[in-house]
């Protein structure tokens, strides 16, 4: 039995051809060859049309931690295809890559680089697997986050979706990104324990079910917890039983030890049919205050809906929709080859062609920059250059990167780069911020874009063009390859 | 910066309700009560008929494993909620819960005990969260995984998911339930090196972009690996360079070191059309022992379609869609009250009433009788029926619970209990089995279903029945309830 808790190092979460190919870099005399590699995505989950950036803090940790322990080297060796130097330089490993990185919170759009790597051809292929699985799981949360919590109009979400997630990490990361994306806590103790996040929750069925009657467990919670009496009504008969029941145990247990009750929870039935009759037997029993939180297979469509419809409730709890993003379980980002770095210092780009025009890759060592109207703050457009280029302060003419005649001047702008230094010559050089400022960060990014850029249905297309320069540089290198 | 890989103790991963619930009990004076929880799930995700059980194994290291550090016991002084006798108890925790479960590989249908638990009412309830999570993710998965082996009709499928994974529990212990699913290895090798699933993997786009020509990459990689060349033959143009290159290299670096090729990968482009042309080439050039493997979005679907159109392919790498079930990517688990135990062993049983009837509970302390024809060896029926039943050896008259006219007499067959003893008060009963004894009880397990019931659309219905006494039970319990 492996114990697959006491797993301290993820070092060996390669994809195998990494290691095949780390291993073919060095036996082919290029271990030394420096290359560039981005992280990008091509569609945003949900047919949104922004993602917000998260998981950069795991990646850390992970480089941080980067090694390979004897018995990782012991494993490689009984491969029998790996050359007995790679493996020596495996095990006196040391990362010597330079990172730039969006901090989390920052908003992403299709195409744009989310990670630049440069250094050692072997040590930035290994890092694909572990750069991919850990921006592209907690970004597509944060992201679903936003959506849902953007659709509860102010009311506080809830995550409560550990028991459905794809496992450990997914439960705490989750947690974790959710929280990034807006939620105002989680179900997940660990989650607070480790993160900060905070832990909610009062009751499930079972405690209902473990007493003889609904009222005795109703009474019996409220006797322990008279501060923060939250009741779940269905396990019955929500408006029969369960409101009824809840509404005599905040008369006779709650207020007379002089507290006011937190409210009910409903998990199931007809949640705008059954909160509106619940909010009214809740205010006629004196109980406005009183809050109603709903539970059932939710996400920021049903929400939208139930709202709209005119459901009565102040704040939701959210399960396997949000952990899973079930509408668009996939965040497809990507971690492609971009340029060589010969031995004089010369950038050589590089691109994949493919038969799916969506899958060709911008080739070269890039910046990103993102313009600001100044007077709205809002955001105009992205911009991505080559790293040498000079972007005017003033009066700069972008250009669609397909319908090229699609072209226009912006002015009274402000411009700031998107990528920050992580590490350089494989130190961090990147001080963290804590999750709420990650939090907040979140928030104010969403506030630069537009409503439009952030409706659920047929979002406005975000503008993030080529240079001129990087567009005639990935034109050359299609018509190299024969495109034209 | 919390380093989330030194997290050795996952016992906090609960949701926050549960120990809000367990103090109470705590606090209430039932402490001591003895309770039945059922894990169980109503719906097979894909619109499926069966699934397969995993992640028994991890679910029992946790339970091994089960303690509050101190750190977890100031953690949770910290809330002003707990009682300080219950923190005492959480940190002189010992497990005494008895456990019965499905050994992992066996087949499950809705509405089945996956799991029983009998124990006090706080260690019970205490465990809900990860005995879903680490049953419902896996099981997810293995399932996914027997889908899209099926239609592979034989060739290997290998798991390549990781980097799009819903974290590193989903990357880890997702390609270890799709090896038990049938998968014939992975891309990830910390899962070969934790738990055995065969790693494998070659080259990536990036070892052809980091050449000037695609034939000089070939060339060297084939230097490095004879005995191993599979090539990656779609960075550029998969027809007009691509395979002409490596056959070029297969005929130059390859045969004449005494190598039969492995063959090569397309990642891209209508997969039909480019693999007729492949195989005609490789046949063609004198190769036809050279394997064809697909590796784009594909999933059961996509595969049995271009099968069933034509493309000629050896083996298939599944990425996104098989390690997140895309298609259907939450495995809806639940955990239920279902029986209260009086002190004199007297089994009381609990039901959850709902709106939704799918939601309804079915009470009691159970077992689970699965019937095989004693001729064809194949499974007739599950019948789900109470602890204290006897089950007759020949001619047994089964009914559906709702449509209770619909009765048949079954004979000719022999019983199997689907549950085993795991755990008896606290201790481990139960003996691993290996990953490799898993995976072949996977599939004797599927041999006993009729392919009709393992078809992709509208599968034929496997028969689950309650015993004549379990059904009676629960309907006075549904009457009791007022649900008449």
């Amino acid at each position: 039995m492996v114990n697959y808790n006491v797993v301290k190092n993820f070092t060996l979460l390669v994809d195998f051809y990494e290691l095949t190919m780390a291993n073919g870099f060095f036996e082919s005399g290029m271990k030394d060859n420096i290359v560039i590699f981005d992280m990008f995505f091509r569609q945003v989950p949900d047919n949104g049309e922004y993602t917000v950036v998260a998981g950069l803090e795991q990646l850390i940790e992970y480089m941080e931690d980067l090694h390979f322990s004897d018995d990782d080297i012991e494993f490689l060796k009984g491969k029998n295809i790996f050359n007995e130097e790679f493996l020596d330089y495996l095990k006196n490993f040391k990362f010597q890559c330079d990172v730039w990185a969006m901090p989390e919170g920052t908003l992403a759009f299709p195409g744009e680089p989310l990670l630049t790597v440069r250094g050692p051809a072997i040590q930035a292929q290994m890092l694909e697997t572990m750069v991919l699985l850990t921006i592209n799981h907690q970004s597509m949360i944060a992201t679903k986050a936003t959506r849902i919590v953007r659709q509860a109009q102010g009311r506080p979400v809830v995550e409560f979706g550990s028991r459905r997630a794809q496992g450990y990490s997914a439960a705490n990361l989750g947690a974790r990104a959710a929280y990034i994306g807006g939620c105002a806590g989680t179900a997940n103790t660990l989650a607070d324990k480790m993160f900060g996040v905070p832990a909610l929750g009062t009751m499930a069925h079972s405690w209902v079910q473990m007493f003889d009657t609904e009222l005795e467990a109703f009474r019996a919670f409220a006797r322990v917890y008279p501060e923060n009496c939250l009741l779940l009504v269905d396990t019955y008969d929500t408006l029969k039983e369960g409101i009824p029941n809840a509404i005599k145990v905040f008369d006779e247990e709650v207020v007379p030890r002089g507290y006011r009750p937190k409210g009910i929870r409903i998990d199931s039935g007809d949640i705008t049919y059954i909160t509106n009759k619940a909010r009214k037997m809740l205010d006629d029993a004196g109980y406005p205050d009183a809050q109603i939180m709903a539970s059932n297979s939710l996400d920021e469509y049903t929400i939208r809906t139930i709202l709209h419809q005119g459901a009565k409730i102040d704040s939701f709890g959210v399960g396997e929709r949000l952990i899973t993003s079930k509408s668009s379980p996939v965040f497809g980002g990507v971690y492609k080859l971009v340029a060589n770095v010969s031995d004089d210092g010369k950038i050589i780009p590089k691109i994949k062609i493919s038969e799916n025009v969506a899958k060709i890759t911008t080739p070269g060592f890039k910046e990103l920059y993102r313009f600001y109207d100044k007077d709205s703050k809002k955001a105009i457009a992205d911009v991505i250059a080559l790293r040498d280029e000079v972007i005017p302060e003033d009066n700069y003419e972008i250009f669609h990167p397909i319908y090229t005649w699609k072209r226009k001047t912006i002015s009274n702008y402000e411009i700031r780069k998107v990528l920050v230094p992580i590490y350089e010559k494989g130190e961090l050089v990147y001080e963290l911020p804590s999750l709420d400022e990650i939090r907040e960060k979140t928030k104010r990014e969403l506030d630069t874009l537009w409503d439009e850029t952030k409706r659920l249905d047929n979002p406005n297309e975000y503008i993030v063009d080529l240079s001129e320069k990087l567009w005639q540089l990935k034109d050359s290198l299609l018509k190299k390859h024969g495109r034209n």
